[in-house]
């Protein structure tokens, strides 16, 4: 077979100008002599040879111009990843399906993983031998039930396919939060406190998929944080602490694989949520863990049972892999903080972290409330004291300079902080009390408003719940740089504004309407 | 919101020369002014507007060459099916998911769906409103259970999706094999014997997509079968009878799609095969049905049993729509007939009509008795006499004049029928007795020659199960046109021919070895 397979002709490598996304895309023209294009219709899928390099990808067909008849045309990222250059030679086969498909389609049928199978997927997804439609119907596979064996293995699978980070302390401290709550920055205010104490908290975060900011997003205004891991570790050295972009440092790279495909076919499933964190954890050589779980109606939690069911889940992991987790529950029922998108919530953060008058104190306190838990891991510190201690730090101005130390450590990112000069304030229909906020809401409108990519753009809130407000005072302002995402933005907030303004008098009984 | 999207600014149309296969996709530059690029990145589809026409597509993007940034690149087959002309303007917006797809998330979370679910999923499917990844979603999320109202469900609703065929007739005669056996063109043979009975039998086949050859393939040797509805009904006005590919007549036009999806998955569930064959059979207006099950150890269909849960389903959907079904089980350990691709199996199909002394009897017996069974339902023959009127047909060559009718009515296709010029025996490695056929490795090497796209490549079979071999002699010979395809095949035969040659004595008894 070998030698038959050699008799093929080789096609030289072209880079072809299109962004496939994740998956491998290559592009042959149907009138290739050499491959016979019309025999591959009956496949999708190409194994590439070069040297000992083997790479899967999905195969197009041309009828002119992109490609010529001896060629092959390497789509972004197959270019970038075959690393081969433009004109080398390639042998192209039909590609057998990976040999770990058949484990996902036993699933299917109702078997459960092995260990080894799972790795062996996680290795193939890694790896990028799936296709978006092979990983959609793993992911999906597994989606109706996954034993907790299968639930340690994908975590363990998941953290040994990528990077591994040690440290040298005995103590190492991370927080996560499933997010869902507009606003809600604390990472950015609990890292400083935490590592103004001089506890270690390598704190890697992700950017926006869906919503209108992630930490690392936010982060981004005020500093660099595509650092490599070794730019990362020496910062943790010099501060104590980081907040990085973790898609650079290469933690678990097959979840967000997986997360590309969960995201449109909106899968979210309690095991592969928990696989997913505890995976980066595990590999970030995190020894002490804590997990914010907000709950509220628009929240990703909307139940107390949903989120003790979650967090059995993390601690089962948790405990496994010898990593002390303390998982809480918060106030999930609005937006934490005034500002939704980078800049606004760069300006949320600073403003608590120097301690100024008008800072969200919702921030504050949540902040504090979280930086306490992982200060109470500091053997050295007599129990209990661990709030009074962060708000020591916040307080006397120690957070604030250890963050700008961090700032300092990661270097300038050099992306524009000014706001969106389109705004537009949204007002309260009539007087009363603002009885409830959607979060999902604010958060479509922030990012059709453009963020995060547009930093500037977003949502500052003047008004939270419980607050009294008179007819057409702002509740809230749009900002945004691009006039049709304003005209966007703002139909859709006069539309559903997200706010329920209701005229229940202060005792809380109804007064009409 | 209507007037929001509508100050977007409108792109010109271009077609890009980029076979996707079936989905629809859609190529703008990342420097696309109009559209900022950049904000689509975290959305993959994207919808597509022209006056009162919708179509959503997947987005790819590029950086230069392939599109201008005020165009938007439509890849085939979504400029085909987009229809409008190249220049011409269009809005994009990112899509919302078809709502059809919650239904889907919920089957995925353990809920069944309601017969309005899959109406809507199948609606949506089959205007291509499904990513190839929401198909897949759709199938697996389906694969691991599905109710007896589902499968009615479903194939009601792939039924009514297509072209639905009525025939002014109370007898509308249907054969069905759910395939996976080499040879076996029994269609070709109960058509022609059926129609020259009287009995209507409008039969279409499909093509092959994994196996060396589908009836369609194997009738366009001898005649064309991309005809419309009405040159199909023409020719069943005419002769009682057809042998046309199904692909052309859009009957349940979502089943063709499902299948792509499944086929590269390997998913085979029987309720998603038992729904798409009575969709088309539905839809197509047959009466009466009977269906082969091929069973043997490298058949679909390995145990009785399975082919009896199978029965079973089939005769259930069969009495919900009121159409009279009949299923058969049958020999699958072996290939049908001699020939295997095109060329070779319409060789065989002739021979039998013929009456040629050396036509594979395997054939001809098994047409007649199938032939039988249909002719069986006319309500003018006396019971039992099926099989007796049947080889009256075949042997007075009455059988072999209706096909020459059919053929003159479908048209010549102007294909090659010669065979391919490459070609190797494959021969006994010891003296004995065949003892097994593996039918997917004759599959598998009758393609790797070049078949169903060579019509002229495959294998011929010398000997089949229970046939005594001297060392050396002929099993099979391979035939193909391409050198390299030639390689593959012979290569892939001499590792593994297929056959199990034992060295039993003619008493059944081991001999040695």
């Amino acid at each position: 077979m070998d030698a038959a397979k050699s008799s093929r002709p080789q096609l030289k490598i072209r880079r072809v100008n299109l962004d496939t996304g994740r998956e491998n895309v290559v592009v042959i023209s149907s009138r290739s002599k050499a491959l016979r294009a019309e025999v591959f219709r009956g496949f999708s899928r190409v194994e590439l040879r070069a040297g000992s390099k083997v790479m899967l990808a999905t195969l197009l067909l041309t009828d002119d111009g992109l490609v010529g008849g001896d060629e092959i045309g390497l789509a972004e990222p197959a270019f970038r990843r075959f690393a081969e250059p433009a004109g080398g030679l390639v042998t192209v086969s039909p590609a057998a399906r990976p040999a770990s498909l058949d484990a996902v389609r036993a699933k299917i049928q109702g078997h459960s993983f092995k260990a080894s199978e799972i790795s062996a997927i996680i290795d193939d997804v890694t790896h990028y031998r799936y296709s978006d439609m092979e990983i959609a119907a793993f992911l999906v596979g597994s989606a109706s039930f996954m034993t907790s064996g299968e639930l340690l293995a994908l975590a363990h699978a998941m953290a040994q396919a990528g990077t591994q980070l040690q440290w040298d302390r005995p103590v190492v401290v991370d927080k996560h939060c499933i997010g869902g709550i507009p606003g809600n920055r604390t990472s950015m205010i609990v890292v400083p406190i935490v590592a103004a104490h001089g506890l270690t908290i390598p704190k890697t975060s992700s950017r926006a998929i869906t919503s209108p900011a992630g930490t690392a997003d936010t982060m981004e205004v005020l500093a660099r944080v595509d650092l490599s891991v070794d730019e990362m570790k020496q910062v943790v050295t010099t501060c104590h602490g980081c907040l990085v972009w973790g898609g650079h440092v290469n933690l678990s790279p097959a979840d967000d694989i997986l997360i590309a495909v969960e995201r449109p076919l909106s899968l979210d499933t309690r095991e592969q949520m928990v696989a997913s964190i505890m995976s980066k954890k595990i590999a970030a050589g995190s020894t002490h863990l804590l997990i914010d779980l907000p709950v509220g109606p628009s929240s990703k939690l909307t139940t107390a049972l949903d989120a003790m069911r979650l967090r059995k889940l993390f601690e089962f992991v948790g405990d496994h892999f010898g990593i002390a987790v303390e998982v809480i529950m918060t106030d999930g029922r609005q937006p934490i903080g005034n500002g939704i998108g980078p800049v606004l919530e760069a300006q949320d953060v600073m403003a608590v972290l120097r301690n100024e008058p008008d800072a969200p104190q919702d921030l504050r306190e949540k902040s504090l409330r979280l930086a306490a838990h992982l200060l109470d891991y500091d053997p050295e510190l007599r129990g209990g004291t661990g709030y009074a201690r962060a708000r020591e730090l916040l307080d006397s101005g120690a957070a604030l300079k250890q963050m700008h130390k961090i700032i300092d450590a990661q270097g300038p990112s050099g992306c524009r902080t000014d706001l969106g000069t389109f705004t537009a304030d949204i007002k309260a229909p009539r007087d009363g009390i603002v009885e409830a906020i959607d979060c999902l809401c604010i958060n479509r409108l922030a990012r059709s408003a453009g963020a995060p990519i547009d930093k500037g753009a977003g949502i500052k809130l003047f008004k939270k719940i419980g607050d009294r407000v008179t007819q057409g005072e702002p509740l809230y302002r749009i900002y945004a740089f691009d006039e049709s995402q304003y005209d966007l933005a703002v139909g859709a907030a006069t539309a559903d504004s997200g706010y329920v303004v209701g005229s229940r008098d202060a005792d809380g009984g109804e007064a009409g309407l």
